[in-house]
């Protein structure tokens, strides 16, 4: 408790500005304050969105920040009014809040929390509008209000959710974005029947739970899509039942699985980001009922398309963010389902890194063989 | 019963090419064959997909036909085979089949019936693929399995559907299209809830059918919007409780819609066939939950497209045809309902003409001021 009410300096790795390396720096944490936690990171891993960001593709990007989103740590301290977590908790910071008071929270209809969104979306805390990180008084800004690629980081008291003490932190920080993400798509926004068939383009992390999810929901045939053809041995082990390679077919992609389905799957997942995968995507399901589900994210300013002829003849378009899971309430719950077994979580560890070498974690993200690298903070 | 097995020469007006005036003619209809049923029209309305394909916009359209799908009848005689129906027996053609035994009939998921559209889609019958229809000798097709701008049609049996005949030709015949798209796309394919906020773009008969369908389903605020404000005064009569029209507005019509409602809207529809009022349709959507249903029938080889965002934060994007409903199952409840004076289907009959000013009725159909021409086949 020596640290409670003080600046902590630590190492953080800061991304000065888009597309350059990050560099480790000792940065400075200000003390939460009211509604704020701050938290001590263990564990940080890589998600895709935290290379879009720092790739300068994300509109919503400031410089120069922290990134980092899918972690574990321990409630260092807290600010004045703050109820659900205390010092020594363990926790997974969320990038989507969850207040219980917002229409959004309000409405049951979706996971989405409008509580913090002002302040996180532009890299700041809520409660004064300014960031808790600084260089010698330079602030540096956070980054989806979570900000884990550093050694102590401050969030909201919404955006943490308090876990098992006995999870292994190194391995539980996933349950933070990517395999929660995938696990939801199927269970919550498509909610995939016993029986059905189901299209996974891209067999990265999200891919993979697509697929774990789909095969614990009963799926008949779980159809992987991808272009490097070395990632369907390892997707079997996920749930994945038979695979295609667009590039080994010279028809559209949507063509070649309606035709290996009968007229098209019930449910498609897209977990690429890429536009024009997501409307073959859309067009390789079932008319009639066929739902799909973007799950990827898309460079600014892309758009997606299709005939609307797609939907009147009974297609569904969805998207969903972090599965539609409710942060603080669900990822604890996820949490206690790894530790019984239920879904996989350390099978997706595919790297063990520390902070120091984040770049080349970074490298590593655009290799087929990498789904997770799991970044050790303290060492 | 003296036609009974013989051929019919009666009137018909006859679409010979797109956009020129339909002529009437002395037809011949051929007697039904196994699985099909000969219907003596008393009253065919027009609706805008006749127009559409009239107009050469339906890259499935097929000309010399006979156009024309929402429509009532009573059975003059039955093919082999046929159970359903007897000669005498009331009933609205159903473009929409009901087989009850196909796939999609069977899946519990969608209205659509895969039985006999690959006939009706090229202009045929399906047990011989040729047209009951001719002049001369020389063969004239059929159109959306019904051709009701004849005083006698051949359609298939699971194209039929049987009602009530204590129920009025001249207003149920508007049963057969319009005003199931409207109500079916509220009940049906949004399911919309008490309570809810709901956009209509477009306040024609289908526009104003969802108005009605929101108010009944308990919808707290419709909101219609038209670029004629000449429709407003009727639309009130229908359930819209207040008006926008984009022309009064500097700002997109998204962004009006979404400022008046806080967010959003729950549910939107479009009721005109636009691919730009459709993503207006999309986008005005609340986030988190918000629905757009595309009723519209838009242009060959239009694209509606959007950001992939907006459906990841929460919207989905659907569409409907015949608003969801099973025809052959429900058309008859439809019908029993207008007679218990639960839905309005006189109030959306605004002219009454006969088949022999049949152009005149496609004029009308441009006017704001027109919903829906009956004509009468007989007179």
């Amino acid at each position: 408790m020596a640290t409670q009410g003080q600046v902590i300096t630590c190492k953080a790795a800061v991304a000065w500005e888009p597309n350059k390396p990050l560099v480790i720096e000792d940065v400075q944490v200000a003390p939460p304050q009211g509604g704020e936690v701050r938290v001590k990171i263990l564990f940080t891993a890589l998600c895709h969105t935290d290379a879009y960001t720092w790739g300068g593709k994300d509109p919503e990007g400031l410089f120069p920040c922290i990134l980092g989103h899918e972690a574990a740590g321990i409630v260092e301290s807290v600010g004045e009014g703050v109820t659900e977590v205390k010092p020594g908790d363990h926790v997974i910071p969320c990038y989507q809040a969850e207040c219980g008071e917002c229409k959004f929270c309000k409405s049951g209809k979706t996971n989405l929390c409008g509580k913090v969104r002002g302040a996180t979306g532009v890299g700041v805390m809520m409660s004064d509008r300014k960031s808790r990180f600084s260089i010698n008084g330079k602030p540096i800004y956070h980054f989806m209000g979570t900000s884990t690629f550093s050694q102590y980081t401050v969030v909201h008291d919404v955006s943490v959710a308090k876990i098992d003490p006995k999870a292994p932190l190194d391995k539980v920080c996933l349950l933070g974005c990517g395999v929660p993400t995938g696990l939801g798509a199927v269970w919550n926004t498509a909610k995939v029947e016993p029986g059905s068939t189901v299209a996974i383009f891209g067999l990265g992390t999200v891919g993979l739970a697509v697929a774990e999810g789909a095969k614990t929901a009963g799926a008949s045939r779980v159809i992987g899509i991808d272009i490097d053809s070395k990632k369907f041995d390892r997707a079997k082990n996920f749930g994945v039942t038979e695979f295609v390679n667009p590039k080994d077919h010279a028809k559209p992609i949507q063509q070649v699985i309606v035709d290996l389905t009968d007229g098209g799957v019930d449910y498609s997942f897209e977990c690429i980001g890429n536009v024009s995968v997501m409307r073959a995507a859309l067009e390789c399901c079932h008319k009639g009922w066929g739902t799909s589900v973007i799950v990827g994210v898309a460079a600014s300013g892309q758009e997606i398309s299709t005939r609307p002829f797609q939907l009147v003849t009974g297609r569904v378009w969805k998207g969903t963010a972090f599965g539609g899971f409710k942060s603080r309430s669900q990822v604890p719950w996820l949490v206690d389902k790894y530790m019984k077994k239920e879904i996989k979580v350390d099978e997706y560890v595919t790297h063990t890194l520390t902070l120091a070498d984040i770049n080349k974690a970074f490298d590593l993200m655009h290799e087929g063989g990498c789904l997770r690298c799991v970044l050790a903070t303290d060492a």
